[in-house]
């Protein structure tokens, strides 16, 4: 077997190899920088049951009911995913927590199916407005009719909203805004519903400003006037990959459980203990964690501006009130070579071509992750010097862990005390 | 915080202690034999990018395109995904093979989206005749019509195929036949449906007997007529959590492209690797791991029936075709002390009340695990044995490490090996 320069190996493979490749790899990750906002890092903690034999097993015995182990094994840990639940029902200040989607697309689908007909229309914003990309297909090869929203610096236009609405047989408003700088209004959204459609309901997928929403930093839409709200868990909430529901209605959360039920068989057991050590994990320090994450993100945004860079938004407004920062680069030749410098040296962006109101290749940035791990204003400051100088040349090879250097505590346990602890 | 008797903490919840509750209940799995058709274990190889960072990301450069690393640092293992594929694609013979579904229901979703229409009507087995149980309700939620064909013992009736068909809008027959002691005749019913609706696209979920098609011994869905098949990946085949389709015909392969970019964003990049690594790893004695499957599957059914247990089948066929036993219990009291008696001592049996033909509740048995693990015909004798007398009292202390004691070498890599060659 040959291996080729960056430790790739020939297509006759050999497992062996191709394993070394994967824990080289690895070693190389678990000091890289990720600014990336539709990701972040499970900690230690909660990666905990992703390498156990629970990642292998059924569980549907959340009650613990010593009539139904169908299938065994989970009996001393039951209560684990009731806790988790409990947690996240708490931080989203919500009655019913739904946390059988195993993906943010599995709750999406989900949603759509309980909470629309076949043959009803489902409003979604567009993509150009930052919409996510797949849910007019997507409601399309479910049998809904799709309209479309526009969505400008998160405010909705009430008298397209209100036409959208008034002909009827709307079921469901579902605010998809994925790529958003500024949250979508949606307060205003539900008022227009109310006097015009008040039979429709609204969703709003939170899968990126999650995390922003459980700290109490972007209003609770429940508290707008949202019927239910959830998404992904692994974008600005520091979770795995899996996907919640929440809700106070009664209603809402039977029909959730109905289509959950035809939809989803398996929940992926060892991710979901892993998102409810996650919740019960960062619940203490979620609202520090929110505005640590927004003001990392403000501060980056600020220090690439002064530079040079063209950020969006601007001082006045803080540029951004989520996680998310984009800059626009010159053209592509720029871009790659940009994020080429950054990568050799451990540093990894996020290369786009359709955020709203953007031309061209950019960098759609998150300050997320690099929070998460324990990132404050000085090594904010840093790690834009660093994006500065990779415009125009390679960096040093320790840059990343002097930017390391400048961390404070992160919001996860210490993998040396989990060890400990947890009789690891 | 108090911890209660099983490993159980209050409902004041101290993640640490949670965390230690996960690490002592893995440490029982670890020695514990699993009798789940349904579930298998991941090899020590294979479930190495489970822990590893590559969890947290994105992937969706499978070409490697130097001009498409929107999301970085899988540069280095971007092949092994392909590797795995190709892997996948000798096992399965089919010319292509889409490894972007998240679970087996996953799959489900994306084959239904692909290859039907909303407002067609889609055709799949009745649950009393082993079909899944969440098909039809599935099938409706996607505004697709749903009607359910009997099949008793493998056997379709191919009048009533017919009947279904002839009115016409039938887009899709979809074979969803789960619990089974022998296969479904694919290519009868692939016949039927040439000669009366020949539009009509046949899928087979071969979910739970993946591994046993991949290993030839059972029939290749593809070589039966059907346009595709696939499934879940960790039942019979001893996978990760994933779902994969296999086509011969281009335009079906690019009809599931097409729908798996609407329904799939992450295809769960860990996961995904994974089972590429399960895939190399087996691929050479996938056809071994069938057959001792089988083998062991018709062993444990036959020392079941002569111990006086009601066993689904008879010597003369063998019992089953499938790594699946089903036994009939006399009532609930008798089941779950017989469940618990096991579970006690390590063992891990599954209990139903809807295999087709059953009655009360039942044992549905897998030898899939046990097998993958290196289990021969010894082993399955004396884990006969322990279900025999588990009917009557509780098991010896070192019984599950006497089993254990008798099984030969697994299908899968040793562990101390990969360490020292996996570097880590």
């Amino acid at each position: 077997m040959t291996v080729r320069a960056a430790g790739k190996t020939s297509a006759d493979a050999d497992p062996l190899a191709l394993a070394r490749a994967i824990a080289d790899a690895d070693r190389r990750a678990a000091s890289a920088l990720n600014l990336v906002p539709s990701e972040n890092r499970v900690s230690p903690l909660a990666s905990l049951p992703l390498a156990s034999d629970f990642y292998n097993r059924y569980f549907f015995n959340t009650d613990g009911d010593p009539l139904f182990w169908e299938f065994r094994g989970g009996e001393d840990i039951a209560h684990i995913e009731a806790l988790g639940a409990a947690a996240l029902r708490r931080m989203a200040m919500a009655r019913y927590c739904n946390l059988r989607p195993i993906s943010g697309m599995s709750a999406m689908i989900l949603t759509v199916a309980a909470l629309s007909k076949p043959g009803s229309t489902v409003v979604s914003v567009d993509q150009d407005s930052g919409g996510h990309y797949a849910t007019p297909a997507l409601l399309g090869r479910l049998g809904r009719r799709s309209r479309l929203l526009t969505c400008k610096d998160g405010a909705v236009d009430e008298s397209e909203l209100a036409d959208v609405l008034a002909p009827g047989g709307v079921d469901l408003v579902y605010v998809d805004v994925q790529n958003c700088v500024r949250v979508p209004d949606f307060r205003l959204m539900s008022d227009v519903i109310r006097n015009v459609s008040p039979g429709t309901r609204l969703y709003v997928d939170a899968s990126h400003y999650l995390g922003l929403v459980l700290g109490g930093l972007v209003d609770n839409p429940l508290d707008c006037g949202a019927d239910a709200y959830g998404g992904s868990t692994h974008k600005s909430f520091p979770g795995p990959h899996k996907g919640v529901i929440f809700t106070n209605a009664e209603d809402v959360d039977e029909s959730l459980r109905s289509a959950q039920f035809d939809l989803v068989s398996s929940h992926h057991f060892a991710e979901t203990l892993a998102l409810s050590l996650a919740a019960l994990e960062v619940e203490d320090r979620i609202g520090d964690y929110a505005r640590a994450t927004n003001d990392n993100a403000r501060r980056l945004a600020g220090a690439l501006a002064e530079a040079g860079f063209r950020v969006c938004g601007d001082t006045g407004t803080g540029y951004t009130d989520t996680h998310q920062v984009w800059v626009e680069l010159a053209g592509t030749d720029e871009a790659y070579a940009l994020s080429n410098r950054l990568a050799e040296a451990g540093i990894r962006v996020n290369l786009q071509s359709s955020m709203p109101g953007m031309s061209g290749v950019h960098l759609r940035l998150g300050s997320n992750e690099v929070t998460f791990e324990g990132a404050g204003p000085q090594a904010i400051e840093e790690l834009a010097g660093a994006l500065v100088q990779a415009r125009e040349r390679a960096l040093g090879p320790h840059t990343v862990s002097e930017i390391r250097g400048r961390f404070g505590a992160p919001f996860y346990t210490d993998p040396e005390k989990l060890k400990v602890e947890a009789g690891l």
